[in-house]
């Protein structure tokens, strides 16, 4: 029975490969820049896993195969990595030439499906049995999972949960929509919200910490709020506000379990969490009866990419 | 190899009973009035049974199961129907006493869970491997299957896709919430959307269609608009909109082959369905190479719920 797989994680600077047991443990791991260049960058990925092998000295005949999690359009039916702006990819066959050179089983999806199955099976909800989860970086990365099967959807594409509308006509969306959830709750808009709010009361704690609004960062208004800052609370809380709301929306769809927060906020732990569950049970998710699922913080960090692509293969 | 189930399709008004083949053709079927009592009206269900089976000279042992699609709070995974408001039921272990009554096997869903089986199986979906749903009445239902799998949830409670929000801080919900896409999208939203702006046009040719405002019906602004009355379009407009929002909303979380609209609005059959392409287009789902779905009306009409409820069974 083979009990390591491998799991590679592709990101905008670098492209992080591991070989991983089968309780999720990160063996031995490594990472490489990227060249922006799909067969340059495919070769990089080939050569770092065959070295990570002869490493841990083992060969590739005993690992049950590659996973890969990619941010972009991933179709992982046919295997393919459409589009990943930031490496300049287009349309590349990844499965079939990583088969290849590799000559091992290989799956794709992408990073968000990656993150979710990670901490589904290794992490923050290894002891649910269905979970939703929101990535929150510059984007929102959005998942479900219950009984160990990812909602992949038409084409392999994934659940693209930030690109829900919110407010109706509110903030254009770099989709092409307007007032997407992840124009509320992205990092990327806690930063603006920071910002406009600093920029209408210069006495704030947050320009302390921040020193000029080029340093606002998706923590500022939380320090500052810790330490007591009223327009910095007045920030969070309406953040707080924006997030609840799309958790609540997602609660009302998917009915799962647990819900994790994974990415750079969820960094804010219970301070995050107490004040999410709060605004939700003042505001309820609906109708009594209603299932209210367990809120909690991503647990593995930076490792759920390479642990969530091996779990494709697990 | 028993090829016949039964469905049960409990309603506010009555209770509809039918024997259904494994083609999801309906052989024979009957209905009572609701007593209104949970143990008089589950009595009323065992006898329509056994007299549907006589007539048909078939035996309960010829039979798969029992299917129930109900509205209400149904909770599938115990098998029980926590309440039921229009018919006083709450907390009636149905599947446990229909079983007993009728030795038989005996399954339970929402009314909209089993409108989208049966459509996913037998009608506007049947050529789909995944599709969603909205089933617009007094409330929006909402369910999504993928491979013959219902998106079910904690405790078979069902997607509640009706209770997602479209508008933040918008028009107060009966479930507790603000804004949830059925105060914009569901019959009863329409009606009030129709009536307020009659209220503003006196000349509009909705009032000769509907005489006064107690007569609006979901028909009426589309009955107006079709006829080219400018001020109708205007509501209809607005009403695609609100539903194109959701329906692209729900595409991005489900990625879904098919988008089926059931309930009465769909009776406005291409009218409607062009429309609401044309608005997705113009506004697009999301992203380049986001899969586009096919949005169609529901086909099965008021026979869904009884070949719905018996699909659980087939």
């Amino acid at each position: 029975m083979k009990s390591y797989s491998i799991g590679v994680d592709i990101g905008g600077m670098s492209i992080k490969c591991g070989i991983v047991d089968d309780t999720g443990k990160i063996i031995r791991s490594d990472r490489v820049s990227v060249a922006k260049d799909a067969a340059k960058d495919v070769e990089s990925i080939v050569n770092l896993i065959n070295i990570l092998l002869k490493k841990q000295n083992i060969f590739i005949t005993d690992v049950k195969g590659v996973g890969v999690g990619c941010p972009g359009a991933v179709n992982s039916s046919s295997g393919i990595i459409e589009i990943l702006p930031n490496l300049n990819w287009e349309n590349v066959e990844i499965v079939k030439i990583l088969e290849e050179k590799l000559n091992t089983k290989v799956r794709i999806t992408n990073d968000a499906n990656a993150a979710a199955l990670a901490e589904y099976k290794f992490g923050a909800a290894k002891d649910f049995n269905s979970c939703a989860m929101f990535t929150i970086g510059t984007g929102i990365g959005g998942a479900y999972i219950e009984n160990g099967k990812m909602l992949e959807g038409k084409f392999g594409k994934g659940s693209e949960l930030g690109h829900v509308t919110l407010v109706l006509d509110g903030i254009p969306c770099s989709c092409g929509r307007k007032g997407c959830i992840e124009r509320y709750i992205s990092a990327t808009a806690l930063i603006e919200q920071t910002k406009s709010v600093m920029a209408n009361d210069k006495d704030s704690l947050m320009w302390n910490i921040a020193n000029n609004l080029d340093n606002v960062d998706g923590k500022t208004a939380f320090t500052a709020a810790k330490q007591g800052d009223k327009t910095a609370i007045g920030v969070v809380d309406t953040y707080v506000k924006y997030l609840s709301e799309s958790i609540m929306s997602m609660v009302n769809v998917f009915r799962p379990d647990a819900f994790i927060l994974g990415g750079g906020v969820s960094g804010q732990g219970d301070y995050l969490i107490n004040k999410i569950k709060a605004y939700c049970e003042k505001f309820d998710y609906g109708y009594k009866g209603t299932p209210v699922p367990k809120i909690i913080c991503a647990k593995l960090g930076n490792d759920a990419g390479i642990i969530g692509a091996a779990s494709l293969m697990i």
